[in-house]
């Protein structure tokens, strides 16, 4: 996994192939079949590794219950798997190509959940938001990802004319998360 | 255009190359050269077919003004990128490169951002919150592109024990775009 990692660091995700990642570790690639069935499988226990790098959040709440603070804890949960992403090259492309196959841990979500779990919102209701802020924040990520990718390959268009807010990513996304936490505002004021 | 989005309904993104391209319509790929100075060239134009596939939206509320129909214009525009996405095979990813790179056109976002103005928004909250709403469509619908592509290829994991809310995508997204009108209604009712 740290040789993974290294990979992925030194040449994106696009080039981690099995047979790249053996000779980095100067043996046959059918060696490492004998840790991973597929690639799918390592590519999850990247993504384990991303996500499991985010600071572990404030003490939860068990059980149901309102806390006055859920909404700050969603926004820290939300900051917090956007630096993990961020911390690695193509980060929210391994994780979310891993999502979409079904494998790595739910705790990416489940973390989301708990915090919106917080504001007193039902099972059903806290999952779905955190499905909504766990797709925002990969395709905002992703998109930063792909700038520096992009600069860094000297491709990006001249005068740079992106119609997107680009000046501040971090201000940026954090707006988009209050978007979505004051949705969820209005519909408890609702209620 | 046409052959390109023939090649990547057939085959994808990753197999759109110049060379596949220029083989598909029987010439060099020099001859390509001629219409588009790069590949990236190629892509932003694709990404804009594709999104030029939107339905036209209801008559635009010209200069300032507030319109009580604004939340479902945004409602509107959002369901239509995501069908426009939906209707060419790694549609979402097409755009979001395109976006990534500072190319295409402005258009994508500035029909949301009108949508969003149209609640009496201010330009640069509009353009924003039309930004977030992107990031949200692109990641939700790329997400739903790859697993139709994992189905596909059948490396989708068995017992498919994905934790995102995948039963009803059309509804997940809804509830997702809900959610950042209605954070853009709360700041509203705030001011």
């Amino acid at each position: 996994m740290e040789a993974a990692l290294r990979v992925l660091d030194d040449l994106g995700l696009p080039d981690l192939t099995m047979r790249r990642l053996a000779a980095s570790l100067d043996v046959q690639p059918s060696a490492l079949y004998w840790h991973f069935p597929n690639k799918q499988t390592l590519l999850a226990e990247l993504a384990d590794r991303i996500v499991a790098t985010r600071p572990s959040a404030g003490a939860a709440v068990d059980g149901p219950g309102e806390d006055a603070d859920w909404a700050d804890s969603v926004r820290a949960e939300a900051a917090a798997l956007r630096d993990a992403l961020l911390a690695y090259r193509d980060g929210a492309e391994v994780v979310s190509s891993t999502l979409a196959l079904g494998l790595g841990s739910p705790d990416t979500v489940d973390r989301l959940a708990r915090a919106v779990a917080r504001g007193g919102f039902d099972a059903e209701t806290s999952r779905r938001a955190a499905t909504a802020l766990l797709h925002f924040v990969l395709g905002h990520v992703s998109h930063e990802q792909q700038r520096l990718q992009y600069d860094s390959l000297g491709v990006l268009a001249a005068g740079d004319s992106s119609p997107l807010d680009e000046d501040d990513p971090a201000a940026a996304f954090a707006f988009g998360v209050d978007l979505l936490v004051g949705g969820l505002e209005l519909s408890r004021s609702r209620r």
